[in-house]
């Protein structure tokens, strides 16, 4: 995947980060994968507390299932209501939401109180650890 | 900070995820801090490895600036020229690229090489770990 709209006489750096961002790079699909991790699989519980206008979060949808990052599946039949799951792919993006969590607390202070997804009997105070595969050394 | 367009009728959660894609949320922001992991700290430079259209790419280096991601430092006097560096806020994005790598490679499989930057004698392979400061467990 090149990067969608490269400006003349560029030549983007092929790199991982990039593809990731093509899928995600903007606030409303990552807010809809939080969204889920909150356990909020309706559209409208996933547009009250995303505030993404409906029609863009209809297309954010519809974009993560082709990708598989979500799955839709149908709670009701009469009248057709369908929910919003993450499969394993979505899941697996809980990393880069702890990672942007760590990152926010540490350098976007705020007065108003943040809280996070419930834990046990508290809620997740994320810390991320990065290591090399290749090498097993802590990266810093 | 709220989302920057919440939809009317909506109560977006307060969340530290939510801040940080006020100032992340878009792929320009996160490519040019990628950009500078690898060394390449000049407008020119950046914009040709990112991609980024040169008005956005100006845009994206204010903002970035203004809210402490980066700095400038002057490396020419005549003409007046300016580099982008990574402050440690912007140094402790680290681990939101090193997530955003490792669900790319598991999940968006591509027939092409995407490097990633140097380590010792190799390219930094990241797995990213994240605990629960709070009862110390790993969250899976």
């Amino acid at each position: 995947m090149a990067p969608l709209t490269p400006a003349a006489g560029t030549t983007p750096r092929p790199c991982t980060i990039a593809d990731a961002l093509d899928l995600l790079g903007e606030r409303w699909a990552l807010l809809v994968v939080r969204e889920l991790f909150w356990g909020n699989h309706r559209f409208a519980d996933i547009a009250r507390h995303t505030g993404a206008p409906r029609d863009v979060l209809s297309a954010r949808l519809r974009r993560l299932v082709d990708a598989g990052v979500i799955e839709k599946r149908r709670y009701s039949e009469r009248p057709p209501r369908d929910a919003y799951h993450l499969t394993q792919a979505g899941r697996d993006l809980a990393p880069v939401l702890a990672a942007l969590t760590q990152w926010s607390r540490q350098h976007l202070p705020t007065d108003e109180r943040r809280p996070n997804v419930p834990h046990h009997d508290h809620e997740i105070d994320p810390v991320v650890e990065v290591r090399c595969r290749t090498c097993g050394e802590r990266v810093a």
